[in-house]
């Protein structure tokens, strides 16, 4: 038995009973649990994390998105954040280094779904994309809600993977992926030089050429600065070698690691990999680790479960 | 919903059928996930490694201890390994970090239930203990079945926590505690110098004024020498520091550390405490690790479906 998880973006974050209720639709299936959510108001938008066997997933995803579908209009929405959907991005999220073809096969599963039984358009990013140009969200995405209205039915290259060629007049479109669970990870500096940060940002990010499966940002903090990351695919890039490539630049210039912090959630895979890394711990394996020995088994017993 | 280990250990070694029954009167119980077991002739003896909810996991060790008194008979028992019981000791061990009074709940209501309903005498040792003298498992075991049948009802000293002042008559004693999680934990070192990887072990190890909770001890392997740990509070010393504390040894006799490695399982929270350590990340909490979250639900679904 494998636990996916997923992770869809929804255009509400200041309708608490919206949010409520999307959230109900997803945590209905049986098998699925929710694990966070988190509203932002400025942006006006929602990020649900839930897991689950891989099918159950997909259909929680599908109670979510039609949820959304129902309750949000996007023609009267106002946010900071980019958007073209009510549910805007769903993508599916391998725990174990393995499960990505899983993901991608949920992924494609649900989009054809979502097309034909809610009329949606649906474009495939990341790892689920059927066009090379389609991995990059921003690409997919470009325009937004009122820019996409107008190029999807006239631009062959803006046509739909899924669904009909042109914008649901309420609920838009909707990005369904794959991709590596991303670790959000910042490393404070012992400075309040924000040039060095940003400098070093600069320097450690994959646009740049630097580390790959690395964005990075400079930012100011209370007490200092900080290099700010996303690491989008930690069995490249770990948290152990993007640590070290800020601390030894920062020591470059003289100044010390404050301290690094983890935003949100991380998969375990990521620190059995810092393990490996700053132990010489090469053989360290996952299935060593006593939590997710027992997940395995829990969750099979929960299917012979609910199988009888 | 929170798991915790149990690592009962049964004295029988040599017949198979017999640990199978045990191991069967564990897993009997809901909730209750049987994880590892391994029986060694030599030592006739056999180890079973389960876990599950607290008050699953005591029942679970309350129908092995049932099942151990009444399938052994320690009169006719042989074997290499101190013993004291049919089932010898029973520790249930914290995997998070909060855990341990729980652990300490658990361990006694398991020896009240097991004096009133079994009629044997019960040793709380470890955390569990109730005097200090009865921390360290040796002193409570001392003379084994043979020893503490004539002590027991005759030195104050020697009278048990709970039950009667005799030992029953084929079952002996248990021993009920509570332990941290052990952490088997080896560092090879690039050198064949046998002598320097016991002067290392001698200097890191609690005995000798090294380093709190830690065992070590000096090997050669086929391709080297190692320094090998038995790490018995990982919260007070860390593989990351025990790793440090060696490879600064060695490093000052000119040799590297050639890898690491973790024998066997080890718990997630080792693994948070390594990231904290090496990447300076002390906010890190074991609640941002997915795997763990998603099992704290899965088990509370568990309870929830076993109540109903």
């Amino acid at each position: 038995m494998t636990v996916v998880e997923c992770v869809p973006n929804f255009s509400e974050g200041r309708r608490p009973e919206v949010v409520d209720e999307i959230v109900a639709a997803i945590a209905a299936v049986p098998g699925v649990h929710v694990l966070d959510r988190q509203s932002d108001a400025a942006h006006n938008r929602s990020v649900v994390t839930f897991a689950g066997p891989a099918e159950a997933a997909a259909e929680a995803a599908f109670g979510g998105v039609a949820a959304a579908a129902r309750l949000i209009d996007l023609n009267v929405h106002e946010g900071a954040h980019p958007r073209f959907g009510a549910a805007d991005v769903v993508p599916f999220v391998p725990l174990e280094d393995d499960d990505m073809a899983m993901c991608v096969a949920a992924a494609h599963e649900l989009g054809a779904r979502i097309a034909a039984e809610l009329r949606i358009p649906v474009y495939f990013y990341e790892a689920a994309a059927r066009r090379e140009a389609r991995r990059g969200l921003a690409v997919v995405r470009e325009g937004g809600f009122e820019g996409l209205r107008e190029a999807i039915g006239r631009e062959p290259g803006r046509a739909p993977d899924e669904g009909p060629p042109r914008l649901h007049p309420t609920a838009g479109a909707v990005a369904v992926g794959a991709r590596a669970p991303l670790v959000a990870y910042n490393v404070d500096l012992e400075s309040d030089d924000l040039a060095l940060a940003r400098t070093i940002a600069t320097a450690v990010r994959e646009r740049d050429g630097g580390l790959p499966c690395v964005k990075a940002i400079g930012l100011a903090l209370d007490d200092g600065v900080q290099v700010s990351m996303n690491l989008t695919d930690h069995r490249v890039t770990s948290m152990a070698a993007a640590y070290a490539a800020v601390a030894e630049r920062a020591a470059a210039a003289g100044v010390l690691v404050r301290r690094s912090e983890v935003v949100g959630l991380l998969p375990e895979a990521a620190l059995v990999g810092v393990a490996r890394e700053t132990l010489r711990a090469s053989g360290l394996t996952q299935a060593q680790v006593l939590e997710s020995r027992i997940l395995d088994l829990v969750l099979a017993g929960e299917g012979e479960g609910g199988a009888s």
